[in-house]
């Protein structure tokens, strides 16, 4: 059948993100990233500040807060109260992806969307990797340097993404079976990733 | 830069053999699956019953069996005197593999070849999967029912390729950093992981 969903799940510097921007333009679908800060933002009523400092970060209730979320998925804002702000984002951002899948016709970028989705027949979950030289030279060339050393940057980020994504979902990151297709973007290259996912969305 | 060497790891019941064969033909590649025994006899001067009974099956020796193989590359077959069968056939393996992949032009099916080859920089190394329902179906249809139920044969036979693979190369067998692309046959379907591999290869 066909994928009305595509979660793209994504090493940092792998080009999991603009891989999912040109499969969404391809396929005419909507592409969702910081988009879904936005919708949280107006879901939670929380500050943008707030919405922004734990999008992707642990916090030790997730798994706790998930069963909240599923089982509040119609409830107002009003289900918040009394809940941390990290919780807070979370739980909107498990309604907000559950939303934009109804809606269909989507890629959405990280976040657990992979096992927020896991019970739809109707997604396909991509995982984008590559090695360590590839990611350097991305990172490098699209954020330039900093401070810090670009490999412990794209460590640091791949390491608060695993931990989000175990404390959220109470399963590992990158393992192959909560995935269609994982693909090495530094060998593969980006175009034939995105013609690949493309394909076997239709 | 083209591949000269596709290894293909494999759940059982995935296709991941028949991809591979297929692979071989379009792109005009030898194909290496069984035909590893048969080189593997030749070269050890053992059984055909002993070298297939200890194909992809671990010995608790692999890791160091690695280090003396490595280092006796092209010794004659004097140096398997006075190690087990087991340790015989292993290392016969290896020895075939790297020749294999020095002949070039080749897809090697399982067998911890990703491994044995890792320092080559021709390898496209693939790891094909399924759900279980779909190996399940499969593995009916291409081989018929046994006594044991289906689900365990499968089970089991993973089971063992993972052991031997653990013992041999000392990692985990599907950790994604380890291959460039890992396909669900189910979903991808055989045609489509057929037609990217070929694509990847070129």
């Amino acid at each position: 059948m066909a994928k009305k969903v595509i979660t793209i799940s994504r090493e940092f510097g792998s080009g999991g993100r603009t891989i999912g921007k040109m499969v969404a333009e391809k396929l005419g679908y909507k592409f969702y990233d910081a988009e879904i800060i936005d919708r949280v933002i107006e879901k939670s009523g929380l500050s943008r500040e707030i919405v922004e400092k734990y999008d992707e970060y642990a916090t030790h209730k997730s798994s706790f807060l998930y069963s909240i979320a599923i089982n509040s998925v119609n409830a107002s804002t009003e289900t918040y109260h009394g809940t941390s702000f990290a919780s807070q984002v979370h739980i909107a951002q498990i309604k907000v992806i559950n939303e934009i899948a109804e809606e269909g016709n989507c890629v959405i970028i990280g976040r657990g969307a992979d096992y927020i989705l896991r019970d739809r027949d109707d997604v396909l979950n991509v995982f984008v990797y590559a090695d360590m030289k590839f990611k350097c030279d991305r990172v490098l060339s699209l954020y330039g340097e900093t401070d810090k050393k670009i490999e412990d940057r794209i460590k640091d980020k791949d390491t608060k993404r695993r931990v989000f994504y175990r404390s959220f979902a109470m399963r590992e990151w990158g393992v192959y079976q909560n995935y269609h297709m994982m693909l090495d973007s530094g060998t593969v290259g980006l175009d034939r990733c995105i013609d690949m996912i493309c394909d076997v969305a239709k």
